[in-house]
């Protein structure tokens, strides 16, 4: 998608050095736009640490990148060692995406597989290049499935489709086109009118910030509210489908995504809404049966709570605004139950959030 | 309740000049503790209008104070007329909140029939007073019945009793004690062990710069969360109780709140949770029968979505927090319906959230 009407993927090899990952920094958007070279697979771990780069795709796809990174630095005897040292590591980054072990499992077992191979970096580039351009597949796929949502909405309202999304599960958290965002800028591109509700999603912003950015650079109509104005939306009609992303969902369709998601599906639901949720398969976690007691939910440093990042008109500046003495706390998932989820749409196509409709879609996965 | 240790109410006369009527500028809170003179009807209006103060009953009592004020500055020969229009005035300075023309109608009403009377200053005065001591009394009663069901509680649980709040229905909101609060504070006061989930509150962040300021000055244990966070606590068993104040409720139990509110009802129910609303019986509405489709919701300046307000060191500082471009809309208040309500706090006694409970604590309502 473009930003400044030039058309970018949230992360690239650097095309003067192929020991260099490019990506947007994604902490300064949408007040600076900054790209960030990533050198080694600590700089991976960082970026996705911190938050310059975020979004279960582009997480996974920055952590595959890392292992491609690690073969520059290697300077031992024991590679094999070495190179499941590196996958631990960039797998501890972050505890809550499925698709950051994934990615790091795909990579490591693909370089293990090749040892010894002095093209090693190239084919692990083809890889990790691979694994990128899939979820780019991946995103587009989504993106026509949701469309005939959006569409079957419009035949039927005849009028701008008003699209509720929490978090950023834009382009920016993937590589292009996003998950949530891919119907949405599908349809836009066809001509269907549609409107974004972007939730502000604290403690992060990431609507406020991330999704508002990419809608606007992309001239989607949209606009911006508080975290709980979903609610008295939906109960007036403003509303005509939610769609969001996911962290890690359960092959029993529980999806964990951004905290607050559950409250969003609990109002669509009592409201009559269809809920949706879009991901690509390497989203699923085929392990876990029930979400909210397994998937394990990551605390962040409560200052994420305690203070707010924004443009005083000069700098990027961070407020603080809370009393001194009030601590915070700082959950960063929730757990959406199967009950609450119309249908999620995957690259494959739309399927129901439960255990038989999921594995019809990918069979392959069925363990009996 | 204490500031700095030293006890307070919301709103006073001055004790120098008693034409003058002194607040807490909550504007400034938590960071800065200003003391604000109002000095005419137009002070009392761009108080209320401007937040200087609000919350329900307090946002009543300075309107009562505005019609006392209006005494100093008439200098016509229709008294009558003069005090319709302050009242229509003061009425017009927030909409959603009925103890705002609930107080107004009163002081009306009192005044008109004490027409002529040289003495209308002092009794007026008088009037006021009495209002804004029933309002701390009603208070004090919504804290001794809201006790019990903490007591009943720790008596079960033998743990320190998890309460969710949302917005600040405390004491700031009204003269003194609070009304969702108010159970909060003679349980702390009772030694029973409570600790207060304090909702942030976007976009004004009343629950982040005024709930947990006036626990954290009263003493009470109470952690910061974002407004997303709800859910996951009580999914997770982390609440055993949720209340809430409200600024209208209909007489069948459907109670106007600040907007979110209805998404953690809605959470409440869905994990089992309580979910109480604390009000003073001039909260209630007793001619709206629907809340959701009757009770108008003020939609307040887009700038309150878009930027937000902190400490950044030195001074109370705005950083904007979306794209330039990026348009927002700002809904203060969402109607959670009766169905999701557990309870009433009122100074009456607790009733069920419909009309025949509600007007059994209150037959004189009753219409038939």
């Amino acid at each position: 998608m473009r930003i400044n009407s030039k058309p970018y993927h949230t992360i690239w090899l650097s095309e003067k050095n192929p020991s260099v990952v490019q990506v947007i920094d994604q902490r300064k958007l949408p007040f600076v736009f900054e790209i960030l070279d990533l050198k080694t697979p600590e700089d991976c771990f960082h970026a996705i640490r911190n938050m310059a780069v975020r979004g279960a795709p582009l997480i996974g796809v920055t952590a595959a990148y890392g292992m491609y990174l690690a073969l520059f630095e290697f300077r031992g005897d024991n590679l094999k060692n070495y190179l499941h040292e590196k996958a631990d590591f960039l797998k501890s980054s972050r505890p809550t995406a499925v698709n950051l072990a994934y990615a790091v499992d795909v990579m490591l077992e693909f370089m293990l597989q090749n040892l010894p191979n002095s093209n090693l970096q190239k084919i692990a580039l083809a890889k990790v290049e691979e694994l990128k351009f899939r979820e780019i597949s991946f995103s587009e796929k989504i993106g026509e499935f949701g469309l005939n949502i959006i569409e079957e909405i419009y035949r039927k309202n005849k009028k701008p489709v008003n699209i509720l999304t929490h978090c950023n599960a834009g382009w920016l958290a993937c590589i292009d086109w996003g998950t949530a965002t891919a119907p949405v800028y599908k349809a836009h591109h066809k001509g269907i009118p549609v409107h974004v509700w972007v939730d502000e999603t604290r403690p992060r912003n990431q609507g406020a910030r991330l999704t508002a950015f990419e809608l606007g650079q992309e001239g989607v109509p949209h606009t911006v509210i508080a975290d709980n104005t979903g609610g008295h939306l939906m109960q007036h009609g403003m509303v005509d489908l939610v769609i969001v992303g996911s962290d890690r969902t359960t092959f029993t369709g529980d999806v964990a995504n951004k905290i607050g998601t559950y409250l969003k599906a609990l109002a669509a639901k009592d409201n009559g809404v269809p809920f949706y949720v879009a991901l690509p398969s390497s989203t699923f976690d085929w392990q876990m049966e029930d979400g909210i007691v397994e998937i394990p939910i990551e605390e962040r440093d409560a200052s994420e709570v305690a203070q707010m990042e924004g443009w005083d008109g000069n700098a990027i500046q961070q407020v603080r605004l809370i009393p001194e003495n009030s601590p915070a706390a700082n959950y960063g998932f929730d757990v959406t139950p199967a009950r609450l989820v119309t249908g999620l749409i995957t690259e494959r196509g739309i399927c129901k959030a439960n255990k038989e409709s999921i594995l019809k879609l990918f069979p392959e996965k069925n363990r009996k």
